[in-house]
């Protein structure tokens, strides 16, 4: 009979006492699985005092982190303190180097730190399992580390931040304006008080490079990835984006083209009928495209103390088991440099939302300008001005009218500058609205 | 360096040859993300003269499978001969007495031996991996078998069969009957010539079997499955589905009840805001539910060489690397019999379609005749006769007028008895059809 896995966790937060919890409760279901014991030895938080539901008599209490990663009675060190720099980082090469296996959920460390930790820890041959990083409980990088060790992925992307999904799923269903959603999504938890890190996309840009990582083998760098937020998206881009066919997602998007890895977290068209469009609320979703076969989408719970923990759990599972895969699939010396994609240079289709100011020749002489660029327009609507009222031309005017377009494959520089000649022509007002599509 | 590992396959259909084509192809690749070379030392299968678009050079020809099974220069034993006995059996056997590793895409051979062969696997230690047996390419066998190892699931459902997904979706999309798709399925290759391994069921009941031996820790039993196919699927079922917010679907569902795991598989109403009810064409999707988390549900290729050699590929991987794990994640003397769902004891709503002779009367009958067994109903619609045709009233009496209902959840057998009460109640004509519902 093997020893048991001695297990140190670092932070006790809501993920941390489930997995203490978990752990004693399925302890022999667990056992039993592993071929051997699961046991947790000793924990530190920050407070000690703190009433976390959760039994931890017979349970040593460190005095920090770092103290649990150099204790030679752990084998397995947990991190879930978060934080993408010290003492989680510091305690992490620390258990790596004195022979440890750790497990984290920390995904602004593994985005920051994950190729020297990888590193480390091949050289000292203990796992890294990071899980719980991306996708909570949707075994996303099991997956790609393991589950696709032999398909040459072509692409790999996905809803990655709940608080955003939440968000636009309500604008759509409801008709309310980026502002709303925000503040009900506070009001019940869903967002920080901050809300930039989730909403300016860059939760999502540190999630899409691990997953960039495991499917091409880039050094993950969050600095790689091309980032937009979802402020600037308005009620009535959903509304389009219905009537188009379309629904709009903040994606993380990794994929190769002719000239590198290109990864990118923008607002994005998605066809309804997709896999990915039909996610809503705070449900998070990847899809792989893998070469020659149809993609494969994981949908689950991207956050949340039980979903997190399962991801943990499985981790400790796979280092009590003896399951040995390199932290991001292929030896870290092997994986290679990747920089920022040139988003002038990305190709795809576009929707494009202009307010004309005269319904009169402005769609003509936009089709010219993108014509003059060879782009190709799939469609084009012209919203007439509502009848109900005066549409604002009491005072002899015409108000704006919205034109919306969709245009075919194109580079984003030529639509830029058909764009900006649009609007040097003065025949539109106000800025253009243009979100990226990407086909299933 | 660890020695290349060397592997013996026998079968070189579809899957075979593209399983050796990618090996010649992402060598490279595999090396690196296992950490040692991988190679197809010898191969057999029915004919040698056989073209198969893959270079066979270098590559030893054995005469049979038995041949590579003991083989001492095979490390790794891929079995892709398909056929639920002999020859495939005896010769997997074989291999792992040898202490080799085996690798299948043998859905019928696991659902039907894989208690016997994981036995003979933990005795000598030889890992035994069979992900592309269910959902080819969807990695739902390691999802269960090691990513959700410290979950407890409460129920795994899928559609797990993609010519019944095919014939359904058709069927909704296009008003068409089920006689009418499955002979456009077999004209398309999706359909055998004899389809009742497809169409009634029994290819979703091998691979639930298997699901659930994963799931729950029963032994692998396609006999403790309840099966019922998807020829009695009318088209105006699928019309009253969307009414009412729901898609048909051929689901397997393995679920933890009060009195055990019941296992079914049948034609089922699942709500149409559901993943899996998103789920059209031969494509596959698993949903699992774990305590207390979200459902994760996985969708992508359920079948198809490339998907297929992508899911084996992947099981070789793990080989390569060392990774072993139980075959059924449990010790297999720890897996617990089972026994046929006693489907009278079924917990759940219905949907019921009958004829009505006639509308008077006969709704206040049946309302009468649920009531009778406590059984609530959620929504009850009665068709009006077609007012464009005559509505069979040309000879004095009124044609038979459909009646749909939904019932709250309820127990198979009240259900089943108030269907004869109102059988006897003589108002209606033929015999009613039931669909059970499936709540998300």
């Amino acid at each position: 009979m093997v020893a048991p896995l001695r297990v140190g966790i670092a932070g006790l937060g809501t993920v941390g006492a489930e997995v203490v919890r978990t752990i004693e409760q399925q302890g022999r279901v667990l056992s039993a699985r592993c071929g051997r014991g699961v046991r947790v030895v000793v924990v530190t938080a920050r407070s000690k005092a703190k009433k976390r539901g959760v039994d931890l008599r017979g349970i040593t209490w460190a005095k920090n982190a770092l103290a649990i990663a150099t204790d030679p009675n752990v084998d397995c060190f947990v991190e879930l303190m978060g934080g993408a720099g010290d003492p989680a980082l510091s305690a992490i090469e620390a258990a790596l180097k004195s022979g440890k296996s750790v497990v984290t959920a920390n995904k602004a460390l593994i985005a920051r730190h994950g190729l020297r930790l990888a590193k480390i820890a091949e050289k000292h041959g203990g796992p890294l399992n990071y899980e719980a990083a991306v996708g909570a409980a949707i075994p996303v990088v099991k997956t790609l580390r393991e589950g696709l060790a032999g398909t040459d992925i072509d692409r790999v992307y996905g809803i990655l931040n709940g608080t955003c999904n939440y968000i636009l799923t309500r604008m759509e269903q409801e008709g309310l304006s980026f502002a709303e959603c925000l503040k009900d999504a506070q009001r019940l938890g869903y967002a920080e008080a901050n809300p930039s890190f989730d909403v300016d996309g860059h939760d999502t840009a540190q999630k899409l490079a691990i997953l960039a990582s495991l499917a091409f083998g880039t050094k993950v760098a969050q600095s790689a990835v091309y980032v937009e937020g979802i402020s600037s998206i308005a009620p009535e881009d959903l509304r389009a984006a219905a009537e188009l066919g379309y629904r709009v997602k903040l994606l993380g998007v990794a994929v190769r083209t002719k000239t590198g890895i290109e990864q990118r977290v923008h607002p994005t068209m998605v066809p309804r009928s997709s896999s990915i469009a039909q996610v809503m609320g705070v449900t998070n979703a990847v899809t792989i495209d893998g070469q020659g076969i149809s993609p494969i989408t994981l949908v689950g719970p991207g956050a949340g103390g039980a979903a997190t923990a399962s991801a943990v759990i499985a981790d400790i599972a796979d280092v009590a088991r003896g399951i040995q895969v390199k932290p991001f699939g292929r030896p870290a010396a092997r994986l290679r440099a990747t920089r920022k994609a040139p988003m002038e240079r990305h190709e795809g289709g576009y929707y494009i939302r202009l307010m004309a100011r005269d319904l009169t020749g402005t769609a003509a002489t936009i089709a010219t300008r993108l014509a003059e660029r060879k782009i190709s327009i799939e469609s084009i609507v012209q919203r007439h001005p509502d009848r109900s009222s005066d549409g604002g031309r009491a005072n002899g005017k015409s108000s704006p009218v919205p034109v919306i377009l969709i245009t075919y494959a194109t580079n984003e520089d030529a639509m830029r500058s058909a764009l900006q000649a649009v609007q040097r022509d003065k025949v539109i007002s106000g800025r253009p609205q243009v979100i990226r599509i990407e086909k299933n």
